[in-house]
């Protein structure tokens, strides 16, 4: 018996993930979606894909979680303002959810949610960190696992966006936290991952702007770089842009006592080079869908399996709260200019 | 409504086509299976999906096809001695079929397929062109099209399998056809795409045993080269090989007046480099379907469509009999030392 | 007539200089060389070479000074701490002076050899940032002339040495002047150039011991990352490491509001690669000479032309003071732990 | 004492020996040059490089090889017409010869020059392959010999050059004997060199006309495939170009039974990678220059020092006769369209 699921949010990530479920996920069932966007909702009525595999469609979210009555999860990718409110009504209805990162902007709230959902062992509620769903990404722990580069100690991590000339990229932008919780909290997670759960000491940041000066009024930045100090020695830096011509642009290095593994420093769109006059050349993925677009179906896999194994989800949500400290250290750095420390208990001293 | 197919074969490749039906093509509905091997068929009814799915499990084609009345369409997925046959059988059943390359190592037995097949316009019949559906071929294509490389005249292309210690290849290999055959297949069937249906004048090729001694008895080689001139001054040559050391490594690449198209020349099994002692150093797929699985998931949809949307199949099976034809006049050139030569009809001389 | 020219110091460098003039620079003569360790004297004493072009050896500067009767130039290659000395020594003998950088660890001492240089124009003084003599770095500086990346805003570079096991590295560790100074100075210089001469705001710098404790001693550490915000919004980060497993490696990228131009991303040692077991792998050069022994004989060529032809020398002095205000500012934020803050006239204020 | 030498020839390549002698050779001293052709003359003339270094130009190769008393050797780089006589000459004057390859278009000749050479042991006369000397060609042999990639069996191997517009090329193709003569002549040393001076036994080529159909007068191609097999197994091919769009793209693969060695498989100009719209780019060097500057200026050395310290040549001249015999073999395959045939000795059969 398949898991009935529900999508929340129809926007591009919700839209992307129904699909996943519908073609990577045999074992769960799309009853569901939810939007509060008109457009959205005519988009939806008219896709006869929604038709053909019964997938009913919501305006409201409330409605959606009283009248689904054989719903066993929900997925919630909504703008992360409501990913909190949303994830705790599931909870609530005894729903598993799959929630979208971060869990919110807002450390206190996305504290609620982690203590609504230690309350209820029985619930598998996981949060999106996709990355660690990625072939290449899990290859690079295997290897480092293994011993092959040593005792690793440094992660320099990138999220760079391909630079959004639509308008889509700074309507989103005033409710996604600023650009170290929206972009590097993936980066952040990775080199939690990667560097065992180190503690942080002190970061500091900057940033600037360089093509959307309307992010000033929010006091955020469109290309930042920011550094970490743990305690032990370990350390971690971050490159976030949302201005790359090339393309998005996401990497990892982790270096080690005895070597380094690099994940995606050269990004390819697939296994094609154009040799003409300007030499040799190779594209590179516009957005993150092309890059991690296996990694979500896989996501989606192992959550569903979680589900219907009563099995432990992969990744914890308390690892979601420390990326968001970090991540909100960061950039409170980055707005102040000065350096942001924690004790030896990770806690924030300013 | 899905397609109700049933998959013909559960060696390695009919357990993957199985899977990629099941987790890749949500049109589809795997109702059955079929081998004759005994410990297929043991590996299969314990195999739990095959139960949570109801895949039906037969020892016998005929009672295959007489006896699911829901069938729809077959994956023919077997030796290919009896690709022919067992094509021929769905056909007279008016089931669709997807059938793997190629046809029949028998020119004859092929345009019987093909003869049959256009006898039944009402029944997609495709061979399975795999590389067809690959994202870098496409984008080569579209490259192409559009002009980037001015106008083709050249390809190169490789396939080389990583050197197999089992034991299996070699068992399998007497009923492969030859190298030029087996590996070159789709090489040739990317040359007619890419050069767009040229014409066969000549082709010679030399070879060399390597590893496998054993294929003497065959009159076969596990390292071959082949060349093949056009009518009109096109060319192409092949590097086959069952002996790699590093991997599986197909690429190919189309020289044009005004530039060059290389796909996959440098092969990556993933986005992860490591840097230690030895240098840098990526992994390479150990196997085709590591390369190529998104490729079938891509084909296997598209023919289901083809079916459900009563649409032309993406690749017909005139191509595949051009295709054979170059195929073994390469094997025969490997075996004489003589140039095979064809007539400007590209009908063979010798 | 060819430049009659000295080489100061007969260390590793000092070496390779000699070598340099004489095999690349047609136009100078090693008429001698210096040095004041006996080992040094006696492998030179038994070098041929020195012998067939007839190189006078000096174990005093001073005595070399005064019996060089023709001397017209010294390339001053000795440690750190005598750089300033050697090359005011010289400037008062009329000498032309190509100097290794950093002019000094010590700020004024560094400003007195310009000073110095200053009041005597018709001497050609030149500091040796090698790297401005590259080809790649040549290349990536005019293809950001030419505006191919847009306004340039942001640099990343790293100077990453092979982990010395031999024990060298560490006995010359404690006169370098720290990770930042020592490493980072090259890396300072490119973000000058590239950034068009941006005045510094503020630094801060973090970084651990991974394999050489013993610096502790000297308050420096084996693994430093530091960034640095320019006044205007333009930024740069570096990173520095004396561990690395897999060879030099020296990096830049600069990024600009239209592109990106990255330098040696990925090091190669040769055009090699080697396809085995482990997949694709290629060597990385051991250390800089391998990656610049091209650019130390264009800048060699190029001082040596500048001299004879009274032209401007390639490098002015002037930047390399800018140059080690940010090196030690990075180093002192690295110990201290605190942000290192600038006036808008780049004036040091904490 | 330096080695005296004139260079013959100053065309393209005879400048940039010069160059190399002059800036890369400090134990030869350049004392004349000679061409016939009236501009080079004057270039010559006007170049105030040629007076400061005292170099004597000359428009007859008689008069120079009898005016020139003190003339040691020359470096022989006219039109592959004149190679032959011209080193003849030499070695009858008795002095040390570099000729560039080949030594000559007509086997007969070029075998003259062999019994002279022969016929006198105390003079240095060398082969201008000047592959052997690339750092990233030798690196390659050091691997195969420390058995890196097993027995190694087959190469790959091509020399194409960027499409000349200018004219030059098709100016002076008449003279070179054909494509597989002037261009695959390297690749087919090379594959004697890798493959352990293999027997040819048959070879088959083709060809055709991309962008100089007047070379059909000379009965060439542009564009060439050929294959060689050899006795025991072992296998070559090579392409040859002179219309490729993105530069000089010159590679060699080795395969052997455990791996296989690339040599510049993927073109680079130096390490700059353009990121931008259009993705990542990297330049290719223009032409042979650019790629093997260095490999002359070791070749040269190594001359200079075998003949100082009276030392076997690095490479033997018989080895030219071999590589001119199977690109004489390919170059009529090509134009025959029939496979050429050698006994087990080596002796061509059609």
């Amino acid at each position: 018996m398949p898991l009935n699921i529900a999508v929340i949010g129809l926007g591009r990530m919700g839209k992307r993930h129904v699909h996943t479920l519908l073609y990577r996920v045999p074992r769960a069932k799309v009853v569901a979606v939810c939007t509060t966007d008109p457009h959205e909702i005519e988009w939806a009525q008219h896709n006869p894909e929604y038709t053909e595999f019964g997938i009913a469609i919501y305006d409201d979210y409330d409605k959606l979680l009283s009248s689904q009555s054989n719903l066993q999860a929900v997925w919630v990718s909504t703008s992360t303002d409501v990913h909190a409110m949303q994830t705790l009504k599931a909870i609530e209805k005894g729903l598993h959810v799959l929630c979208e990162k971060p869990l919110s902007t807002d450390l206190t709230e996305a504290q609620s949610v982690v203590t609504a959902a230690n309350a209820h062992p029985e619930l598998k509620i996981m949060a999106g960190f996709s990355r660690r769903f990625d072939a290449s990404y899990r290859d690079a722990a295997v290897k480092i696992q293994r011993g092959a580069i040593g005792t690793p100690f440094l992660v320099r991590s990138n999220t760079c966006d391909l630079k959004d000339t639509s308008g889509f990229f700074v309507r989103y932008a005033s409710r996604n936290g600023g650009i170290f919780v929206d972009c590097a909290i993936h980066d952040i997670d990775l080199t939690l991952w990667y560097l065992d759960n180190p503690v942080p000491k002190a970061c500091w940041a900057v940033g600037s702007l360089q093509a959307h000066p309307e992010l000033a009024a929010a006091g955020d930045v469109d290309n930042a770089v920011g550094m970490v100090q743990f305690w032990g020695g370990k350390m971690a830096y971050f490159y976030c842009s949302r201005t790359q011509a090339h393309g998005h642009d996401v990497l990892t290095e982790i270096t080690g006592t005895e070597g380094k593994v690099m994940v995606n420093v050269i990004p390819r769109a697939n296994a094609v080079v154009l040799a003409d006059k300007g030499g040799l050349r190779h594209e590179v993925q516009a957005e993150y869908w092309q890059r991690f677009e296996e990694a979500f179906a896989v996501e989606a896999n192992e959550f569903v399996d979680a589900v219907l194994g009563d099995r432990r989800v992969p990744v914890s949500l308390e690892t979601g709260l420390v990326v968001m400290k970090i991540g909100r250290a960061l950039q409170d750095a980055l707005l102040s200019g000065e350096v942001v420390r924690f004790d030896e208990g990770g806690e924030r001293l300013n």
